[in-house]
């Protein structure tokens, strides 16, 4: 079974982090300690991430919205170019974002739409298209 | 156009709430300030909940997720009720709980759950089916 | 000038907590540490709420706008009370509390009101009347 | 009423943005859907910003509170020339600030003070005179 | 490894949780889901707190602090049961508390403190001595 | 007892910001107002940093914790520096950040973690030895 969830961790982790550069969060925490960094890994993209119940576009909103209202800027980063690379359409994202101002107010809405903006533009898909 | 507002947010309020007792946000506004409780009514149900950009289904989850993560017991009490009205699966409903605990931590997540499983029972939906 | 800052701190604390049942924050204090309790006391009454640069009832309102987005209830319960004690307009309250939605979202906005209405019902002043 | 509350906006937002440079959250929310951005500024900017029952300079404060200790530093150097534009003086503003301290903590304090300070720099205000 | 991490579970699960009433948070995540609560439950308590580089007591005053500041009170109930478990003094959880104050604010260390009471009373340490 | 307070205060302050450069806490509350400055240094380092109940080093864990789930990366920086002034070790402050995200979360760890590993390099302790 720790092969398998070795496996769900590196298909998972490509399939988000494909074209993303920069440091990675295992690489970060790798830094400090190999262990910890494997087992966090495992734990989090290859039992939480890969789990079958929500479809991965979904569990990106999902990921989006927390992010927005804990405005994790930097994560939330991530997850937008994770969430483009499982499909969600741009127009979604800014939806989810702009829903999030009636829990956690707007200036954090605000810091996620600023952080969405980057993001698109960094893929050309800003301005966002009538079919997107 | 204003009509057509008022019109959308009837109608959601009454998808989102239906079976719902105890009191709403609106009524709760109400009992303050009549003219501002009707602002904040159609914006919030009128001009948001009822965007056709996201299924009413995935607007539940985002609520969820955000609620949780912010710990709005009372409020996620409500939308885990309206997401169950617009046909989320109480599967999808843990399984987004517990994704936020990646975001928002553990301790915050163990409200969520504990929150949902109250709903649950409440709807005759505990212990989750195999199906559900 | 201690003897000033005790003299301050017993007055605000009289002005502030008059007909305020239950335990205060300085009583909660010293059934831990009395050295310690009478520090943060004679800090937080003594030298920041007697200070002259805003009116008492700009303060409440300060305070009850804080600690509604931080949802802090029971602070909020307390300092409610004291805003009605140096002045501050039911009607005031309200309008401080929902102008809060948009900085920390509706959920604590929601909160905020009905830790209002509770304790204007508690003094006699629910429903506001059209003069308050 | 709608053109009323047109009026309302426009003149509001004119009141506080006057001198302000950089994107407003109007021009924000406007890239990415125009309807929404007219919604999102006709609802918080007129029908709660020009409400009457807390004048200008007490919403200013209110709004400074919150955004400090909800950490909101972009949000806050706007709500803070906003302040400047309707009257509010540089040490109410500093008394605020620090005043947040008791419910928010100290470090949410400090980045309040700092944002603060660089505020009143840009619009030669510091350091502060003694009547101010 | 993996029998590994099951006996360390096991034994800091049981060293933590003595005698401790009430719902564990592993039983509330196995009413949702056995295999989750498992991944859990191994990554929480065996692969995070059975590591050796921070003694118990230490990790326990961690937590104190974080769920403190964080407000998580259900949470900080249980932590504060786990830290007079692996030996932390009550003077010492108090003190933990009192200067949570500083970073996350004065009601947050009030609710900390009223929790942090609760435990002693249940435990016949309070008042507390002036050896603890 | 003013005088001792004072005394407490300068050498638990150089004790801290020991080779600290910048701007301390206390010079940004000093160009705002001299005496509240004052209250507010003798207050925290004082009157609650300078108490014996926890030794320095544990202290500084707890600030550790908190500062990195609250997020405060400025005064996360300080507080690093200070721990590491008392003799924290760079593994003990890696594994009370790595300890937080159950309670904080992941992002917030994570930001915590980039934080330490800034302060270590700035301290040529990077990257960690086998015995630190």
């Amino acid at each position: 079974m720790s092969n398998d969830v070795s496996k769900k961790t590196a298909e998972t982790a490509a399939l988000y982090f494909k074209g993303v550069s920069g440091e990675k969060p295992y690489e970060l925490w790798k830094s400090f300690d190999r262990n910890l960094a494997r087992d966090l890994s495992l734990f989090i993209t290859g039992q939480i991430y890969s789990r079958q119940v929500l479809p991965h576009p979904t569990r990106q909103l999902v990921a989006v919205a927390t992010l927005t209202v804990l405005e994790k800027t930097e994560e939330l980063d991530l997850h937008l170019r994770a969430a483009l690379n499982v499909g969600c359409k741009p127009r979604e994202l800014a939806e989810t974002i702009f829903q999030t101002a009636i829990y956690g107010g707007v200036p954090a809405m605000n810091q996620g739409l600023k952080t969405l903006r980057k993001v698109l533009e960094e893929n050309d898909l800003w301005p966002i298209a009538d079919e997107d």
